[in-house]
């Protein structure tokens, strides 16, 4: 295996190259001061770049052609790292050959200088300010689909370097699914929205015992600190260095509870699945998660499928209440349980509770649909969403603070990305029936706010795998089915039915 | 200049590969969990691999050599950034072409190795545990000095790295006047130990308010903070990514306020250093300072001539005190001038008094010479090590975690290193007598705790210049004559003489 060796060799380099860059992209959102941006952003440019040109190299494409012909010499079966490997690699290969370096080192320069403007006019609410970066940023995805190609339309070119194997078209029935399923559900509750109240969480919560708080909960699910390391920004995230050093990030509110406890489980789930990676795969690119829609069913499914279950609060409430006597003294753990189950039009998506999430994702999905086609001029932005939020939601944000500035992702052409976060929950509830009818131990666990079997079921059926198998392949192999919306929705009905006696 | 511009865009290159190396070892010694280790170490070793390989390839000499016809026939002067960094790229180049790639990725993986070590040993007192460790550190450095060459003794080879044109014979008879002189000083003072108090500065300081008073201690010499950051760690240290983000890293101890304060302002010197540089500089190898022991006066000057100056503590004492009412109510500035100044053998380095300390210094640089020359086993060195304290000091530490396993540089092969830290300290009186000559000013600011003019005359007559001129002929230049060790002796008579009534 001489060719592979070398193969694996050049392949190690350039993802320590990419770890690097990571690093530096963490450090930038992190601990890096102001003034250190615009240096930082041309020495990411120069790692960025040197690792396409590696990867892109006509060196590189015999490296792998010679080391498949070895693999496929040496009858390695089809789940092997080899063999997986090779597979990744011809593909993401053939694809990175249609992206120049130059194409590279704009979106690098401009998603770091758009990433500093949009950070300020955030702050400042200042749509304006932001305008011509975002300007900037389509123009990247509209020529990154035409670089990649498509057959039907441009955002499947996008969208599949998100959740490879899925078209637009798919995205849109399942949604429709998801919206004709849950509409009516929140349209019921909505006659009964006074009977939960949540008003306590919005009391004074000290940060800085929220801050020695984040460990604990994101321990709770079984994030391990050894191998992580939980810092503080303004738009939550987690990446990884290895699968030894997995990081979260979080954010805390005096006087909100929920983005610290909530954000803190979720990106959790995000860690664990880098953490879980299989050891054989580390320093080439299948060790890490398959895709966003995957990635983010492990971190919805223990941020609500668990950290948002009776179960859970029933073993961790009391721990919570200790922390914040003055806000949750008079609370009990079914009051609260009710009250961060809530059900309420708002505007901030990562506030927004299980059901009305799933609209702040359509929405996005229809104005990417539409910047990307050309049928929407990004001056229109700011309306088109306030215009939606009314359509969808029945609200409009107070400013575009709360409304289109409110997402970091729009600093970078990630035109796709925005729907595998709906997909994640509805690959979580169906991963969670599966696990829980093949082992039943689950169940009780769970009633029990335990994790260990559902971690260990997960970790052997999804996260040792990395990315050896496409999403539609892998969700196939372990739950005998296609992706369907169905358990989420069964899920959610029931859940919400006895929360609102409906 | 086409040939020196396309040898700017590969000195940029290599540049910023070594700064995300940069950042992974700053990381590494704040924020990374402990399993991460060995990941990073790889990941590290390709990097500093990268860049080296990249800086000795044959077409890097061939670039330098046809941008020095540029610059020689477009008659830059010899003061120029062109004409400079030219110089420097050759000398270096040459140097670099004596290290092979082997040794370099050796040295990064031993290294990272005997960090892990030695951070344990430490914790633990255990010098066995480290000592096949320090034996390969060893190794590599003798290895290091025959790749380099020498005339007169292997240290040499090692030293000129860090203090370039300086030799061992020299650092050896400088350090000779400083004991010579010092050492009566030191034993008068040692007669009258009992008339300065310091035994407050070891009541509880709580370390979250040392930690919220870092920011202003550190902007008090004139750290920008809007360029820089404040780390923690357990070896305290400042690096650079650019100019625009120079980092400075500090310790907390509950019952010793010391190490925060002293090593604050400490470390502030060198990241100024660092944000002093000209703009001009930037990612080329003239961005930083031009040895260690330059960069050690500048530490050394606002630690101890601005740090430890009365006029410094009559401005901001009352700050401290209300910060910490309890431990210094009963505290007035004269009081506390004196305890901060407190001549006293002691066993930790980085917590000596000015006079002290210079032994701590002579002590290493003999076992280092001694190491590297073989006449000492790693085996003998904890035994070498308490031998010379009680030679040097009348004191031996009561493990060798307060001995020879204090400092974390013997974890790499930076023999050499260890004497420019008192080098540093000669240089600062020598700049301190200079400077108040030139701008008058500044005597009278100093009185006044006030630094505005001082560190003006720096940034003109040292920061800005960066790595242009070597430490012989910057102080040549700077003060009209070479170093001598003349205004720190006159400078620590006149104020330990004073303090202790002599």
């Amino acid at each position: 295996m001489k060719n592979y060796t070398a193969l694996l060799e050049k392949i190690y380099e350039i993802n320590d190259l990419q770890k690097a860059a990571g690093l530096m992209n963490w450090d930038r959102e992190t601990y890096m001061p102001p003034k250190g941006a615009a240096m930082r952003n041309l020495q990411l440019g120069t790692l960025s770049r040197l690792a396409h040109e590696m990867f892109t190299a006509v060196e590189m494409g015999e490296l792998i052609e010679n080391a498949a012909s070895e693999v496929q010499d040496a009858a390695h079966d089809y789940d092997s790292t080899e063999a997986s490997l090779i597979r990744h690699l011809q593909r993401s290969y053939a694809e990175a050959r249609l992206i120049p370096s130059d194409f590279v080192r704009r979106q690098t320069e401009i998603s770091g200088e758009a990433w500093q403007a949009w950070a300020k006019a955030r702050a400042e609410a200042d749509f304006a300010s932001f305008q011509p970066h975002l300007e900037k940023v389509v123009g990247l995805g509209q020529e990154l689909a035409d670089l990649y190609g498509y057959e039907d339309e441009k955002y499947d070119a996008l969208l599949d370097k998100f959740e490879r194997g899925m078209k637009t078209a798919d995205v849109r029935a399942i949604f429709a699914q998801v919206k004709e399923e849950t509409v009516p559900l929140i349209a019921a509750i909505s006659e009964k929205t006074d009977s939960v109240d949540a008003s306590f969480l919005h009391r004074p919560y000290d940060v800085a015992t929220q801050k020695a708080l984040a460990p604990y909960f994101a321990q709770s699910v079984g994030y391990d600190l050894e191998r992580g390391h939980i810092g503080e920004v303004i738009h939550p995230f987690a990446t990884s260095f290895s699968r030894d050093d997995a990081r979260i990030t979080t954010r805390y509110y005096p006087d909100f509870l929920n983005p610290f406890l909530f954000g803190t489980l979720h990106e959790s789930g995000h860690a664990m699945y880098e953490q879980g990676t299989g050891a054989e795969l580390a320093r080439t690119p299948l060790a890490r998660g398959t895709s966003s829609g995957i990635h983010e069913s492990q971190s919805r499914l223990f941020e609500n499928l668990v950290g948002r279950s009776r179960g859970y609060w029933q073993r961790h409430f009391a721990h919570l209440q200790a922390a914040f006597p003055e806000a949750l003294g008079d609370v009990d753990t079914e009051q609260f349980y009710r009250a961060i189950n809530k059900v309420q039009p708002s505007f901030i998506r990562v506030e927004a509770d299980e059901l009305t999430y799933n609209m702040h994702i359509i929405l996005r999905f229809e104005l990417e649909q539409a910047l990307i086609n050309g049928d929407l001029a990004v001056a229109d932005v700011p309306t088109a969403w306030n215009d939606k939020m009314q359509e969808l939601l029945g609200i409009v944000p107070p400013s575009d603070k709360e409304g289109c500035l409110q997402d970091v992702h729009w600093t970078r052409p990630m035109f796709g990305y925005f729907p595998t976060y709906a997909l994640g929950g509805l690959y979580a509830a169906q991963l969670m029936v599966t696990a829980q009818a093949q082992e039943p131990s689950i169940t009780a666990e769970l009633a029990d706010g335990q994790v260990t079997t559902l971690l260990a079921w997960l970790r052997t059926n999804i996260h040792q795998h990395g990315r050896k198998y496409d999403p539609p392949e892998l969700i196939q192999r372990v739950t005998g089915q296609p992706l369907t919306p169905a358990p989420f929705v069964r899920y959610a009905t029931k859940k919400f039915s006895e929360i609102y006696e409906l």
